[in-house]
C-alpha cells in the first residue's frame, strides 16, 4: 500500500509517499480502507521531533480514519466487511493514518456519522474526542454556563463550539473577523476578534474556558473566570505550573489529553444524526501531498480542518 | 521495581523475578501501584511462545490490574493520587501487570467496585470483559433466554453465569460435581456435570452458549442449540471454519476477542456493587511465585480465579 513515511525528524519536507507493506489486523482489529485522514496540529509536532511521543523515525503519521472495513479479525463483532468507519485509533502511542489502510481495534471505532463523508467524518475523531472529553468529562458543562472557546474557528474549536451549544451553554469564542459569520451558523452568541479586541477586557464571569492555542492564552484566561471557574487547556498538557497559577487567581485549570474512546464516538456520530454537530472542512490535499498540508497547517488561521484523501 | 520477566519463551521455570525500571506515565497515562494481578489461562500461551501476541522476550505478562493511583500524567483528569483502580490495559498488543508498578491509558481503568479487595478486583478485569462482552455485546442475551456456559466453575465461566442470571437469562453449566453447591449459590439453574454425563443427551433448546474450553468443545455443542442460535466461543478465534459448520447445523457461531473497554469495567462495579456479581479467587501467590501460578493454572480444575499479590 501507500503511506507516507518519514526516515528523519525535520520539516514537512520529511514527509514521503512510500510503498509499505499492508498491515493485517491481529487479534481486536479491525482493517480500514482508508478514504480519508486529517492533519491535526499535534502532528507537526510528532514529525518535527518537539514531541517525539510516538518515538523515533520511520514512522507513519495520523490518528483520524474515516473509511470501509476492508477485513477483520476473526473474534471482531461489532464490525463486519463493508461497514463505513471512523475514530482514533492507538492514540498517542502509535499512528499510522496517512495511510490507505489502518488497522485499529475495534472499540477504538465507530459507525460513520451517517449524515457526513468520508472527508468530514476523517476531521471528526481527534478534535471531537478533545472536545467532548474537555467540555463532558473534565469541565461537566451544564446549561445555562457561560463557555469561553478560544480559537472557535479552527478544527477544534469549530467542534467544541457545537458541543457546548449541544450542553446548553452560552458560547463565547475568540477568532478572526472573517470567521464569526461561519461560527454565528454554528450557534456561537459572541465573538470576539482578537485581532482587534483585548478578550480580557470584552469577557467575564466565564464558567469554562477552553483553549486551543497555548502560549500565554491560558495564564491570560484566568482573569475571564468567575471564582472557581474552570480553564481547560488541551495543549499546555506539561505545564504543570499551572492549576497552582489558577488557584492564586481563585480559579482551577486542568489539560485534557484526548483518548481514544467508541463512546465517545458513539456520542458526536449521534450529535451528527440528530444535526447538533457538523464538521467543516476548510481544505483537502490528495495523500500524496501531505507535506503541503503540513505547510497548510502550519501558516495558521486555517478554518475548520485540513484533510487527506486517499 | 520487582517484576516477573522472561528472557525466552519456555515452560513456567522462564518466569524470573527481576529488578526493573519503574515505568513513567506518558501522555493519557495513570501509574498504578500494583496490590494484585490474576493469572488468565492466555498467559500461559504467550509465555510458552504459543501464542507470541506481544512479541518475543523478553517481556512482562499481565493484563489484569488492582491496585492504587501514584501518579497522573497532567493530561489525566478521571483519576486522582490515592484513587484505586482496576483494569485491562493494552491488551493484546502489550502487558506489564505482573509487577509492582504499571501504567495504563486513563480509559482503560475505572473506579475498583468497592465491595471488592484488591486480589477480588485482579480477577475481574479480562474475564469480566470477556462475560460481558460475548454475552451483552456479541450475543445481545435478553431474559428469558436459555444460556449454557462450559466450564462455568472457571475463571471467566463463573463470571458468566452471573453475567447472565443478571440479564435475566435461565443458565445451565458444565461443571465437575464438586463446583455444583458454589454455582447454585451463583445462580445457575442446571448444572451437568461433565464427567457423568455427556452435555448433548442432557441439555438442548439453548439460545446462546458460552465455551472458553476449546477442542471440540464448539463443534459438539451445535446439537444443543435452538434452530438460529449461537454459540461464542472465547477461545477457538482463529478456527475460521467455524461459522461454515455452524451454518451447516442451521445454528450460528462467533468468536469474542477481549477488548479494554472502561465502560465495560463500569458495567461491571455496578453489579458488583449491586450484590449482582462476586469474584471467588481459588488460590493466590506472591508475585515472586508466578511459575507457581502458572503450573496451578495448567494442572485445570481451579475453581474461580488465580491471583498473584504484590
Amino acid at each position: 500500500m501507500q503511506a507516507i513515511t518519514q526516515n528523519s525528524f525535520g520539516g514537512p519536507d520529511v514527509l514521503t509517499l512510500t510503498e509499505v507493506p499492508r498491515p493485517d489486523p491481529g487479534p481486536t482489529e479491525v482493517l480500514v480502507r482508508m478514504r480519508a485522514t486529517s492533519v491535526n496540529p499535534v502532528e507537526l509536532f510528532v514529525r518535527s521531533g518537539a514531541f517525539p511521543m510516538i518515538g523515533p523515525p520511520p514512522f507513519i503519521l495520523g490518528w483520524d480514519v474515516s473509511g470501509v472495513v476492508e477485513a477483520v479479525d476473526p473474534g471482531v463483532s461489532r464490525f463486519a466487511v463493508g461497514d463505513e468507519v471512523y475514530g482514533m485509533p492507538y492514540f498517542p502511542k502509535a499512528a499510522g493514518a496517512y495511510a490507505e489502510y489502518v488497522v485499529a481495534p475495534s472499540r477504538q471505532l465507530a459507525h460513520k456519522p451517517a449524515k457526513l463523508s468520508h472527508v468530514e467524518a476523517a476531521g471528526l475523531p481527534l478534535v471531537g474526542l478533545t472536545a467532548w472529553q474537555a467540555l463532558v468529562d473534565v469541565a461537566g458543562v451544564r446549561a445555562g454556563q457561560r463557555v469561553l472557546i478560544h480559537g472557535a474557528g479552527g478544527g477544534l474549536g469549530h467542534v467544541a463550539v457545537q458541543v457546548a451549544k449541544h450542553l446548553g451553554a452560552e458560547v463565547i469564542g475568540t477568532a478572526s473577523a472573517g470567521k464569526h459569520e461561519f461560527l454565528r451558523e454554528l450557534g456561537a452568541d459572541q465573538l470576539i476578534d482578537y485581532r482587534e479586541t483585548d478578550f480580557t477586557e470584552a469577557v467575564r464571569d466565564v464558567d469554562v474556558v477552553l483553549e486551543p492555542i497555548g502560549g500565554d492564552y491560558a495564564v491570560r484566561s484566568f482573569s475571564v473566570l468567575r471564582p472557581g471557574g474552570l480553564l481547560v487547556t488541551a495543549v499546555e498538557r506539561t505545564n504543570t505550573a499551572l492549576p497552582g497559577l489558577a488557584r492564586q487567581h481563585g480559579v482551577r485549570a486542568a489539560a485534557v489529553a484526548v483518548e481514544p474512546d467508541h463512546v465517545g464516538l458513539e456520542h458526536l456520530a449521534d450529535l451528527v444524526d440528530a444535526g447538533s454537530l457538523r464538521v467543516h472542512v476548510g481544505a483537502t490535499f490528495p495523500l500524496a501531498e501531505a507535506a503541503r498540508a503540513h505547510e497548510h497547517v502550519a501558516a495558521g488561521g486555517v478554518q475548520g480542518k485540513t484533510v487527506l484523501t486517499m
